[in-house]
């Protein structure tokens, strides 16, 4: 699809706004009962469908649930099937580190060693936080040479490293056995591009576990996940859209960031997320807000805080009306039912909005009307494009 | 799906009809208003679509919008991003010139050159057709040994040059540089088997700026779009069916003859074409029908005249009903709204008839009623699968 949309697209002045609720789909919690949505007063959205067309996005392939990662890269245009972030590069991403062309990302966890160096515990007793974040700090002493090294802490007993360097290939297996009672793995390359990486990791390793020697719990660690930058086409280059993220959470702007999203703003709120929009209106023509509290919600099994969340983010659609944007998409990444606990597979309702989206029979904004909309379910993928048709941004294809 | 239907097509006695109306779906023309389609009184389509199974063709893929040619192939059943018309076959399909298997279609543009050679005008100051049409004439007057030369006159400042002779491949750039102050650029080859093309194309651009020489704004030309006769494969190979074409307009006679049709009648108007489908039903397994005036009046943005063409349309179907067609599929290659004076990227409402069809809820033959139709949304490549079954033509597939 980027093949033709690069060969097709052309310049226009429209102005598109992707408003991405994430988690947005939900479920009833009874049988014959009502989804979060369909539980919200959303006067603003459903007056909004009857004048738009709905359809219902499948992030990946039916019955397949995405993380964060591949959800907005379906929601991006990037088919999350050919583009894939590896774990350390996400973690990174996550905690807002933005990765280099020459580094490799990895996952670290501390772990527990015996007197024989064997895994007592993989998690460190699930040391907390508090106590873990100085120990990122201390794995920061590490010396490598020719290398520059990055530790970050992240939550409990996880940690992130970057390696920064020329000739490190992203390919290197994991450290963790996965089981107790052996020692961890010794990093090994999987390709002959990264025997330079396996060679680095295993002397973090061995310098790591010298400073944590006098650990208790977190005493040895291990690494996971290696992945260099991905390499994604920019938005630029596939759209020829200038590209603006308004996010308030590092994992969503690192992710816009991975496709040449500019990331505007520091709004910490989904009004002063809407205040950036109006500020930044004129530098560029596409602009991807992202609003967390529909997944989190979701995720804690919530569903009336969900409810809420979406009636908030009600409350915003006019002031993004009122700017007249030519296209208004209004989706999530993925469906986060509170009944599940957690993201889900089920299709997400979608809302586009232009004045030639040519309307459908839909009544409100509701799950049940988006996937009979007339978009009808699509893969996430194909939603830039239609946005950029409704946009008026690409050619005919043939004559 | 070729080698699938090539595999499972069996014979039967049944007759398929494919009433095409060119850019048939639309759009309202202000929010909250209805379709063209909505809009027309068309009691027999809304009757039939009672009884049959409607659905939403996407010409191509979500938001792209397909010329002609593509729109055409994927109705046909000819996936448009494999099979790819070159813009010079194209053109000469379009004004009805029968390619050969050694041909090269190449579409030429008069241009003016000023005394040092160098373009002025690239489009000879868009000289109007009756002027340009005896220039046509008068390059027919190039002679290369070897080769035959057509030259085919165009609307003003176009025509077509076909080359036929052996080993001549369809791979030249264009000559046309894209810009004035500078001179037409010389033919080049873009791969071994069109050396010799760009030899001959060179020698034809000698000759013909001789033969323009005295002309005061037509006194050169550029040549773009070389292409062979694209190699599809027949109707009969991979359906099985003895197809017949009856179209008025010769861009779509051209279509349907690519693909293994037979041109039938010489008819003017759709009564004229009801006529010949009717003298010619015992002859073919299947009949292609096209009707132009949904995109013509669609293009000119004229509302009413497309939703009058649409009843002329639909008073028509009793005849070919009362033939007893096993399948009749109504439906366009591409939407035309007239909201859009253009093709569109929008699904095309699409109804279906047979015996075994499947009815749905549809109500009646509108676009909203097709997109939630019993065939949903679905790429237009699939629809002659569709066809075929109903028609009892394709046998099970494994055992």
């Amino acid at each position: 699809m980027h093949d033709l949309t690069r060969s097709l697209k052309q310049h226009s002045d429209s102005k598109i706004v992707m408003l991405v609720a994430d988690g947005l789909g939900g479920c009833p919690m009874e049988p014959g009962g009502l989804t979060e949505l369909e539980t919200a007063q959303t006067p603003n959205l459903d007056s909004l469908a009857r004048r738009s067309v709905l359809g219902g996005s499948i992030p990946v392939k039916p019955g397949i649930t995405p993380g964060s990662g591949p959800g907005h890269l379906g929601l991006f245009g990037y088919d999350p099937l050919e583009y894939i972030i590896g774990r350390g590069a996400l973690e990174a991403t996550g905690i807002g580190f933005e990765l280099g062309p020459h580094d490799v990302a990895i996952r670290g966890n501390y772990c527990t060693l015996d007197a024989q160096g064997k895994i007592s515990d993989r998690r460190a007793g699930r040391i907390s936080s508090e106590e873990s974040a100085p120990l990122a700090v201390r794995l920061r002493e590490v010396r490598i040479e020719g290398i520059e090294v990055f530790v970050e802490p992240v939550k409990e007993h996880r940690f992130v490293v970057v390696l920064r360097g020329p000739g490190l290939g992203g390919q290197v297996h994991d450290t963790d056995p996965q089981t107790t009672g052996v020692p961890p793995l010794e990093p090994k390359a999987g390709d002959a591009a990264s025997r330079r990486t396996a060679e680095v990791a295993a002397e973090f390793v061995r310098q790591g576990c010298k400073l944590l020697a006098d650990e208790k719990k977190a005493n040895g660690l291990t690494l996971r996940g290696f992945s260099a930058k991905p390499k994604l086409p920019t938005y630029d280059d596939v759209y020829g859209l200038r590209a603006a993220a308004i996010a308030v959470y590092p994992m969503y702007k690192g992710l816009a960031r991975l496709v040449g999203m500019t990331i505007v703003g520091k709004a910490q709120t989904i009004d002063e997320q809407i205040g950036v929009l109006e500020s930044e209106w004129k530098n560029y023509d596409f602009f991807f807000i992202h609003f967390k509290y529909t997944d989190s919600t979701g995720e804690d099994g919530n569903f009336m805080a969900k409810v809420r969340r979406i009636e908030e983010l009600d409350a915003v659609v006019p002031r993004i009306l009122s700017l007249d944007p030519t296209v208004l998409v209004v989706t999530g990444d993925h469906s986060t039912p509170s009944l599940l606990r957690g993201h889900s597979w089920h299709p997400v309702p979608t809302l586009l909005h232009s004045r030639v989206c040519r309307p459908d029979h839909s009544s409100g904004f509701t799950e049940r009307e988006a996937t009979r909309g007339g978009l009808g379910l699509f893969e996430a993928k194909y939603l830039m494009p239609l946005v950029l048709a409704n946009a008026g941004r690409l050619g005919k294809f043939g004559a």
